[in-house]
């Protein structure tokens, strides 16, 4: 799980969040990020892209396209939503993946098993149909329809010691994987998003600048091939639900007072200075350590791994008809 | 791990924190609600107890004894001063409990294993020292100073069916102990308390009387013999937290206003109105079901489990010196 | 696990394998054995009965009627069949129990979750549909189709120090369900019925006669209410695997010495001698608690648990079609 | 879990046993072996040192040292003998590692985590104490009598699709250690030596020839560093305990029977072609892939993997005076 900074105390890993707070506080279109939508069997698809280094700036995303299936239902234990999430993330990531049918993938799946909201990746890894070697050294017993996938969920740097970058780079010095995937748990802003939002990126991951967070990227240009970035959020940073309650306080206290009553200008003025002391004050003695989550996360963990296990493996090996992605887990 | 109200939004398991809220209110001493503190070790110890029917109205809790130990230092990895904790919480433990040394005991568990925070029970029902069986069938094979100990833990209402308190009356029928120990996951109202406070109480286990929370209690009057109720915060409802940080922002926006400005009347009339909506619009959709926890809870539940099954291991067998407890986990 | 014995070493909870084995020394049919037998869709199903007193103490096993499916297939992972053979057990199950629409129903899950093998019976209940609460609290959220289910895990006396059929009697009286169905991991005589072979019997659960297997039955006699027991093999018992290759070996010797040969009396009356101590010196240190097992036993028990789970699911809850036992599994 | 053969049907990794195969049959002392014993504190150490190539041949073992702890008590639940044996494996490694106090190491636990019995390599990595990333980022934080460690669960074949050794290659490249130390689970041929024994060998893993085992090794040759292999037997093939029963048996038949009888050469000549068709009759279907194992295997796999990981921090870390291992686990 890594979290990157779009305004101060606000994270989000989602380009959509990033994009409406953006819009919140400029209230106008922003050059560079072209944006599409599309609503289909109760899922909203958003398809950013960002296309300048000016965008890439103010949005702190990188350029390159995030899409976004979202489908509040999968709050709720609904089989048939799982299904059609699945099929219509299967189709949004072969359209970003784009590489032909004998191509070989690597699939990462990056965080801490160990932490609940943080096991999606591992998770999502233990459920891929893996053929690499079957391929390798009997291929007659696959049939046709399969690719050369292999898997590898590497931990985190407080379990080996090493930087995940750095057992990726040398992975693929060895396995020589023509596309790399990499599945990560994202903090969202937004509580709504936990467990019901998929973010898909042709950018790689890119470390949040927060201290401890110095680990390198894992993106074309420090692994060398393509790398899609798959993610769930599973968790809103306390700091950021803490900001926004404060927030939408202030703003309310403000809106009833209205812009020319004196009451504004000392709330304003106010608040500004208090919010983080009292923020720091609440939240401590954790403080950056904590995580809101619905109570039931490890379940909602668990069904989202299924659900981007098969709809990946269908998106891979071809003879794996969509429909039938949920088959082939173990 | 239930919850019960001290007052409106503010949920906290923890007799200290209920006598903290009320004291905050009244700002004066609670009559009926005896306090003795002691610092040892590096271990805050509060005995809080509540004597008359009238605290326990206002405090929200049962008549009875409560005993808290507070260590700080347990949110760090520190073996030596777990090794201290669990040898004061046997001590207090042993105070409370008043039996000899042949009465039998059972301990359950209470909580969802799946679900981390709520996992804490059924953790340390897995490390407790099982002897009820070999008491029985071969005696011979476990030397003096050995007491009979039962153990189960029964699930929750949505993984059995079953009421939790029924299933521990049926067993209490066939098992007759003389004595049951509960142990359970608890909310907390302030952070700090999460993972380095453990409640003992003699009253037994009241569920809140929230939505969703009609489970019978588990106390002398349901079970017909002693319970102590054992317990560790794991949790801060977000709501408690979300209602900490706008009190907070609130009381510091009218301080600073003072009380004679008119701002301080037009935000504590807008606040009052305010508070809910605000809460309800920034918390939704998931509610009442979300949780704030440190990142490594994992690790934390782990810990916290082998401390309490060691030290309750050395509390029910005098043969277990208090120093060895953890030896004779599996 | 429990493991009852027809003849010397030879340990089997299969009717089937214990009529086998009559068989095979009588070498005609057993008065009081009733047989039918059919194969469909890859399976092979035996349906026995035994009838008298005589017939039950000759095979070892209760008076009643044993269901057997057998799937040599399963020992591959193969979706098709597992669905296929989920549908006829669902069938089988529900000819043998025989209860009206609203009658309701405990399943136990019997075994030790931290041992594999003997994991199948608490896995099985991790998928169940458990609907009992929900009929009584909120029953407008379910719908027509579903009986109240309850179920539990209760584990076993090395974990608890309380017998599991006692723990289920006391949970019986409170409950009070019509039915009860008790879930356990078996042990076989033939290594090609492990992971293949599910055996429904009306007969309840009669625990081995072998030391330390002192607990009393799980049956109608013990709890007062119909037991219908679902068993799969997951392990052969190493002494019955040597005592199997060993009686294989000089039988082979036997043939071809030919029985007037000199030869033949002299391997006859040694083997019988040498039997039993050569058993012994290679299977000591760790005797009778040596198992035999497929390496892939993990796997395998994950199988079956999702299979019986959904078809115990689909069996009791009409509203599950057969076809979609998988949808309502967590 | 790796398999070498030292004769037909016998596998064993252990080179004691090796040595007691070979010695059994030639029945002297084998040129180019030396041994050393040592008996100590209810331990028997054998240390094995095999220094010419035409040993290497006749053993099936590499040329090198092997050191093995041998503690029968370890089948029972023992805390003290578990910290003596601790104690003296931190000693033996420490003889045979050989490396300064500033020197990196790279521990890598192999086998697969979803098979209990393979699964000791990646548990004894999880409560390893790593190091290396805190000496580069915070190296305060940790004071004196730390050295570099790193560590890595890679998983098996058949989840990653990639030969463990390749990605043992691509990560030592990266991280660049001194010394690699290997963990694996090993098969014995002897039922008392599982879960009592552990191996120390400064060889490296060298794969067995059996079909589907073209692994490539694990060793200087290979990585470029010094590699230890550490291994705790863990289960007996089926094969193996077959082939012993038997040919325990046909001794037995022969000594009875007496060299000048005719029922000896019957018994032998028979009994050669019968071996091989008994024991493939009995243990079809699941053939090779069939394990013998104690019933608590998931219990003796925990305990071994607490055991090694507390005595490697002990060896790694001076720091860590070996009596309290123990504490620096998670």
């Amino acid at each position: 799980m890594k979290t990157s900074h779009v305004n101060r105390n606000i994270r989000t890993d989602l380009a959509i969040e990033a994009r409406e707070l953006l819009m919140g506080e400029v209230r106008q279109e922003i050059p560079g990020v072209q944006l599409d939508t599309e609503d289909v069997d109760g899922i909203h698809i958003t398809r950013v892209e960002i296309t300048t280094r000016e965008a890439e700036k103010r949005m702190g995303k990188k350029q390159g396209k995030y899409i976004t299936l979202e489908a509040p239902g999968l709050r709720q234990k609904n089989t048939e939503l799982q299904e059609k999430v699945a099929r219509h993330f299967t189709k949004e990531l072969l359209s970003i993946i784009n590489i032909d049918a004998k191509a070989s993938v690597l699939v990462i799946g990056l965080g801490n098993w160990n932490v609940t909201p943080d096991a999606l990746g591992p998770r999502v890894v233990k459920d891929l149909l893996v053929t690499r070697h079957i391929l390798e050294l009997q291929p007659e017993t696959l049939g046709e329809g399969f690719r050369p996938v292999s898997a590898l969920a590497p931990g985190v740097l407080g379990i080996t010691g090493v930087e995940t970058s750095e057992i990726i780079q040398g992975l693929v010095e060895k396995v020589k994987p023509d596309l790399l995937i990499a599945i990560d748990a994202l903090a969202a802003r937004n509580l709504s998003r936990l467990h019901t939002t998929i973010q898909i990126a042709d950018t790689g991951i890119t470390p949040g600048s927060g201290v401890g967070n110095k680990r390198l990227g894992i993106s074309r240009e420090t692994i060398g091939i393509p790398v899609i970035a798959v993610g769930v959020p599973t968790v809103v940073d306390a700091v950021t639900i803490a900001d926004d309650l404060i927030s939408h306080l202030l703003a309310a206290l403000m809106q009833e007072a209205g812009e020319s009553s004196p009451v504004y200008k000392v709330v304003r003025s106010i608040a500004e200075g208090d919010k983080r002391a009292v923020m720091a004050e609440v939240l401590e003695p954790y403080g950056g350590r904590l995580m809101v989550t619905p109570k039931e996360i490890d379940t909602l963990v668990e069904d989202m791994a299924r659900l981007l296990a098969g709809a990946i493996n269908a998106a891979l090996h071809p003879a794996i008809a969509s429909e039938e992605a949920g088959k082939y887990l173990h």
